[in-house]
């Protein structure tokens, strides 16, 4: 119970420590976890996601320092693209966000896209967990890229920005369509480009067909220069109210049902399957499905049939 | 086994139908599906993936006219994004590879990224067992992004094509490394561009510096305008370059063991969910653990646990 206690306590180098083993898929970790879940619940979890070459990242860190002038705790959680070479994640920890290193009201940490035992959003999760109950105010998380993965991390958070940049191709334009309903407000950066205008109408014009529109809460687009600090404010401010709506609407606790189902789902999916998957794996008879499916003489539709009739006695259909 | 044995007998509409009920999630498509297991694994399936904007589609037009040219049978099984409003594929199937249209040498699916139950990348895999069993010769899966989603869903595939754009920023070199272990062939298209040279030289040089570049098989990078359709047929040689080279190395073997047990492994991931899940949701229990986690009365972990041990009688931790 140490590192959670220490945690608790405000030790930084636990914390550190902690996600270390959550990322090592440590089993002491989940102990350290329980004990901690009921001091978590506090921070405001925002998400940024978009797609690559958006200026997520300097954003993330402008939006970072408009919450510290604030007086907030700030904890980010990158996730970065893994690199094949180390297997761990290409950015780092080090060499982004230098600007507020020495600060210690801001913890960064960045979870590597692979390696991670169970889902990413799970450990995510987890991690969110930690800086929470380290007594961070906002918790951002930002996703390089714009796929599902991505989607379910974000849907994580609270307040979720998605990010654009102008002049789009047609995939992005295919893509946008694809994370439109997961924006509460949308980012147009890197604003002093030509397009940058014209992508902010065309994102405004998509919102306005969304159906959902009638809901009470409708989605902005705004326009901002990460690099030069502009807009920042304003984005910060949009963020805060789509937040008192979350609250002002009691739309949180429906949000906080979907969150919470969601991450239990996974962690009853992953634990399942670790449970069985260790079972078969030790018995030898994973090695001989897997042989009769390669040489097509066993199908994998029956051959999880049969395990699943013997690890609880009969299969619905 | 209606479809099962008309798929087999070659009526393309039962392919088509089985596809939906795939999607739709029927029970009965798993048993037409054990049918066909048995008649797979003649296809030659070929992964195309990378960033959004890199003209994957055009690219995969030309790759299946190539091989229609050496009397090839072709399916394709297009990984769409989903629309937020129709919960459907965006490109969909009929406004894709037009001049296709009218061949019946072509098979064409969309999938789109959401509303599969189970995985993405086990659907796509079953998708792919139906063209397999129509008897197509080549099954090409082409991703539209770069996620983690992507990745899986390539590995499916047995010779994988990686396809960039020349001028590439920050966020995608670290996507292009993180999918550099992946490609069998890499592709610069839009080669017309300006930095296509560099951005070709840049790719080689990472490939040179990857640790596993003594493997018998070291990709190369190649240029392609796919809209002029240039440079088409060098790619589709240096695909059955790799082709041959799985086949006279022997590294088919271990490639059909990993990806056979990874689609068993989600398959069985994904039952034991539902048998799981179906239970605790008909008895009551999932509504009051979703209410003991919102208010963080209840910790997940220990709900997972007890779910566990009840099923299981006990559980390792």
């Amino acid at each position: 119970m140490a590192l959670a206690e220490r945690i608790l306590a405000g030790d930084v180098r636990a914390a550190a420590r902690l996600m270390r083993d959550i990322d090592d898929g440590f089993k002491s970790a989940v102990e350290e976890l329980k004990v901690l879940y009921p001091h978590t619940g506090n921070a405001f979890i925002i998400g940024i996601t978009g797609p690559p070459g958006a200026g997520k990242s300097t954003l993330v860190d402008q939006i970072t320092a408009a919450y510290r002038r604030r007086s907030k705790r700030v904890g980010i959680v990158a996730i970065d693209p893994t690199s094949p070479f180390t297997g761990g994640a290409i950015l780092g920890d080090r060499i982004r966000m230098n600007r507020h290193a020495e600060d210690d009201g801001v913890f960064i940490r960045s979870l590597a896209t692979r390696g991670h035992l169970g889902g990413l959003s799970r450990s995510t999760g987890d991690v969110v967990n930690v800086m929470d109950a380290m007594g961070m105010d906002v918790v951002i998380i930002e996703t390089v890229g714009v796929g599902q993965d991505e989607i379910d991390i974000v849907r994580m958070a609270h307040t979720t920005a998605v990010v654009m940049v102008p002049g789009l191709g047609d995939d992005i334009q295919a893509i946008k369509a694809g994370i439109l309903e997961i924006g509460d407000v949308f980012v147009v950066n890197k604003a002093d480009r030509d397009d940058a205008d014209r992508t902010a109408r065309e994102l405004a014009a998509m919102l306005e067909m969304n159906p959902d529109k009638d809901r009470e809460w409708q989605p902005k687009v705004l326009k901002t220069e990460a690099s030069r600090n502009r807009g920042i404010e304003e984005l910060v401010n949009e963020i805060e109210a789509h937040r008192s709506y979350l609250h002002h609407s009691g739309a949180i606790r429906r949000l906080l049902e979907e969150k919470n189902t969601r991450l239990f789902l996974e962690l009853l999916k992953e634990r399942l399957f670790a449970e069985v998957y260790g079972h078969i794996h030790v018995n030898g008879k994973f090695r001989e499905i897997v042989d009769g499916l390669v040489n097509r003489k066993q199908d994998p539709y029956s051959a999880v049939e049969a395990i699943l009739a013997e690890k609880f006695g009969g299969v619905k259909n």
